[in-house]
């Protein structure tokens, strides 16, 4: 079968570089093409890198490393049949709509994430959600655009959803404990500034986290024109510490009935995730692992459990001060399964789901469907 | 006036250190004597030290430099008129009794302070139950022990005493993000362990934050044989992070009764402290700080605010989860306040309420007081 | 006696901010005004940083906090007395000659360094090359410029000189492990480069080392129209550590003739630096301060040492490669002695030498001066 | 072919586990038994260590984990073909001898490094010593000792190596910046001791840099009763700096001739390493890897090259001041090649010798043979 050809924006920088890593050796999707900022257009992607401007420990695939950068305005999208955007929310306010009016789009950028006729994925905790991406077609869109969350939100929302789903979650207060890399490289965090200390503001990160959480764990049912929030309460308060990567977060959470800690954990343990996640390439064997070591997790030994794909769960105690009050710690990577890797996990899902591919090609030119046709169930592997 | 004479005991270690160092030039209270373990005795403090043993920035006072360290076992208590203990949990549990039959011993060791008869003392927020010392006769002392807390508890317990003033305390969640030097350095946090990393436990911590906290909070008067805990609930979750000095802790607050987050910044802000503490040689000029920056507090910069004798305050807001909720981000001197410097703090209110010197001198040999004589208030400046 | 009346240039930057900390209380000069970028020209310093935009433990001092930013094209140099100069090098290359046209110029630029006409001061080393700045009359300017090296020349610089002046130096190879701090903060060091990471190259360092510390070494008298460098080679290895403030350097030396390694630290121990830099406002107790204990110096313990203004050494050996060969480590501290508080100690060298003040004031509008009048000594205190 | 059954000492200890992980599914050697100290004798490996007691990011392999831990005391060295060992050096002075008696034994420990008839190997820089193993037969072993060098020196004498070969190598002059974890974990370095810090001073380690470099790139020649150290002065510097794994080290080097830097690139590059070490299961692609961009090698990038068995060099510059000088920049993998990983290739290489498993039971209860039995030579593959 022959992969999908996909088109990369902000393919430079970091988050750009991580996308080209998650790609690399995928077996349903090629990258086929890479656009930056206009002032590199035409040079080589290793050649514009420069020296030291690659920053993973791996080299650059060299088939991407040959690659000719695009001018982003000058890249025609009908060539492709997916992109990836890892450009800032102020550039993808305007570019991602130009591409989806053409192909589906998948991106890290946050500018459209709290709009209503757009899904907030994280596969295996609201993969059905993906549907509501037919509702797109009321912008003309042929394609459309799935943003992935904030990076803080993802392990929260990986956390919670088998909480919820097995007892209710009525509130969570968090303090997360968030690695540097999550920040980019440009000018990202400088060290003068986190070495030796914490960072005790990043700013709008709570009110995305109280947000975006709400409308992850949120419901939506075929037909319905927007997902509807999770009443739940969510109090955040995010910092910033000298970790390279992997977001640490103390959760503590009042769930909707009481339960043993035993019941807690193995609700965590064995969660299987959200159907349609089941059986992608990138779904790990577990999503959550919890750990039973009292000193664990912890970001620099745990982040990579799976590729990064798993989030660590330890450290289950009742918390005393909530009805129904359990705490834990966990530790979620925020360069994969919350960045470029939880990017692709969405795409594959979407493949999955027919709608990648001959989707967008049936439709472009097409005027939008009727209502009915928002209609169809998500299919599961 | 003549200055009281100390005598230190675990001289040598961190801790110690710092009780050098927080003694140095002190105006009512002369180190005068050094101990450490046996098999350093007869060797001077620099010596024993050796090169690289002196773990501050500033040089060993030359007079203390040239002390011969003691055997533990060989000092006699009566020689001096009040100890500073600086040993390990498992040493003070026989060494501060023996030393408190003669002369009143202020310790940063954790073996008493949830004794009955011992008070835990952070003078601003609970200078006035020093008073409980004097049940400490019917123990057959002529002094007494007065421990100060655990590091992570005074922090905030310093935020939390103005709030329970004006407001009531219900509950409280807190994540501390904890300083490298709160374990000492024998061995300490290993390099290898907490760099690039965060250690998501600390043991027994969460159970002496939960505890601690509610004595200190707690309400006690001349002539109770104890402290009345407070009974509001605590939650907490203790990690290490790779910060040098100063604790950082987020505190989620459930109040007494509606406050305006103005309402609740003036009660911070303005809080004089116990009257007991306002004048003591160490006492700052306010005993916290709050920070209206939206970036502070941060240890590394605020840590040392008033010689390290403040807690700074910032980022107060609403937590939508608790009932009344406020929450905010502190910072405090764990190797200040929180640790030798509060200690030498303590021996202050102590001898401005009259219990130092002439106090033990008097009662040695002499029969338990009646319960009448625990019955007096406590003096204010 | 009237302070003499300082503008800053650069104000709001890390450098420009540790100007202002030099600068508060100073017993010579006031800070009068303060420029940086037009585009904060009309705004008053402390709002101009904004919250978090200090970066400095201690308070802005409230005087320069009131002073309103002026836009660096519309200074009138002639209001003031001197300048001090926190500019980048591409700027300095504009500005400080307009402002030398009228006032000296006391610059951690390094855009004029390496000029004919320009001495390259740390005053204990070479404070008699200062002189110099009367042929820059030649450029038309009744003041002149004069900046101060890289930082990492600092520590080396002062280091080679007594054994220069003892023994000798044939040559020298050192390696560098440099703070962040040096590289500034917009955007300075990214946390996510240098943690848990050595950084092995910092662009042009190399280079500076080598030529300036030659230039600093070398030799001037009253009458020359340039300094001749030292003949000695130089190797140099700059790479970045994660370290915030102190530039710790190994160096192995040549000397010009055999000596024993007591001989080398009493060289090194007794130096008094130049006798014009013996008496001056920020001149430290000792230049030098040479650490017997093995494992000193330490960045982090030693940097402060003098206020920052001493080069502390330790580790001396033998060197068994180079001829007459010894090795020592030294750290100095790169934002004080290196930068900020080193100008200032230049432009109080400048004063003493009658070179501030009524010297420029005496020459405005005046032609050059005949070859004779830079022939005076300078005056010791 | 039934692998080889090896026994590891001092197994619990960090570097003991970094055996277990690089013993992991090793084609030749099986990790048969485990022993640490007498009082974990008879528990197993997993619960000896306890939570929190393995440090490696990849779980302990189950076999290993379910194996009892021996008392060293009683273990029967003949019931194994070969000994690992990673105890301390005055642990190994006893142990080893004792082990040797009966099998060949493959250390970490310092005790033997500089013992006339033992080699100090690096398979690809002197695999060729290995023979002089033979000569221990004098001692009455049937077995032997090899020990690898300090780790600090593999790195170095991998970079000289082919420099020596190519050009003669007359002197050296290095500074390391050497990572924590070379120093273990118990107690290992204190993080309070190097965060934004340098420890300037690493007990006995230049010593050992000097002395074991001069013996690994010495000559032997089979029949010869010690290795002839190589005539190269050396000096060295060693620091520690706040990098997890990795020793970075700046090398000057005086060649014994004049050497483009061309043409030293490409004798590092094209370096193919002694023929003796070519084939093994632990040989990676390429010993040195010679990195062009300017900003390499780092070690956080750079120490998992080639699975930490390559090492990385970059910078490549003339040394002023050295005859015939170059310099660069180089890391090397501390824990992997420069401890457990090269302690298994040097088995691997004795295997592939011929001096392993018959080896040993041929011998066991022979006398001492003859010194022409010791002029064999080695067989390259």
């Amino acid at each position: 079968m022959a992969k999908l050809r996909a088109v990369l924006f902000g393919a430079t920088g970091i988050a750009g570089q991580q996308f080209v890593s998650a790609l690399h050796g995928h077996p349903w999707f090629e990258l086929a093409a890479v656009a930056a900022s206009p002032r590199n257009a035409g040079r080589r992607y290793a050649e514009a890198l420069g020296a030291g401007g690659w920053h993973l420990a791996e080299p650059i695939p060299p088939a991407v490393a040959a690659l000719e950068l695009l001018d982003p305005g000058a890249v025609r999208p009908e060539a492709y049949q997916l992109a990836f955007s890892a450009v800032e929310a102020d550039v993808a306010r305007e570019l991602e709509p130009r591409l989806a009016k053409a192909i589906p789009v998948f991106s890290t950028a946050s500018a459209f994430r709290m709009e209503r006729d757009v899904p907030l994925l994280i596969p295996p905790v609201n993969g059905s959600h993906l549907g509501l991406v037919r509702t797109q077609r009321s912008r003309g869109f042929s394609g459309y655009i799935v943003p992935i969350p904030n990076c803080t939100v993802t392990g929260l929302a990986v956390a919670l959803a088998p909480l919820d789903q097995r007892f209710g979650v009525r509130a969570a207060i968090v303090t997360s404990l968030q690695a540097v890399s999550g920040a980019g490289r440009s000018p990202g965090v400088a060290a003068v500034d986190v070495m030796d200390n914490v960072l005790p503001f990043i700013p709008k990160e709570e009110g995305k986290v109280e947000s975006e959480s709400r409308k992850i764990l949120g419901r939506w049912k075929p037909g319905q024109a927007e997902v509807e929030a999770h009443p739940m309460r969510v109090s955040a308060t995010c910092t910033r510490v000298a970790v390279l990567d992997g977001h640490t977060e103390s959760v503590s959470v009042s769930l909707g009935r009481p339960a043993a800690l035993e019941e807690v954990r193995s609700a965590l343990r064995d969660w299987p995730g959200d159907p349609t996640a089941r059986a992608l390439p990138s779904t790990p064997p577990r999503w959550i692992e919890v750990l039973d070591a009292p000193d664990r997790p912890q970001p620099r030994l745990d982040r990579d459990t799976h590729g990064g794909m798993a989030t660590t769960v330890g450290r289950l105690r009742e918390d005393p001060v909530l009805e129904h009050g359990v705490k834990l710690l966990l530790v979620s990577h925020n360069t994969k399964l919350g960045a470029a890797k939880g990017a692709v996990l969405v795409a594959e899902l979407a493949k999955s789901q027919g709608l990648l591919g001959a989707f967008s090609e049936a439709t472009r030119g097409q005027p939008p469907p009727s209502d009915e046709a928002l209609g169809s169930e998500p299919r599961v592997h």
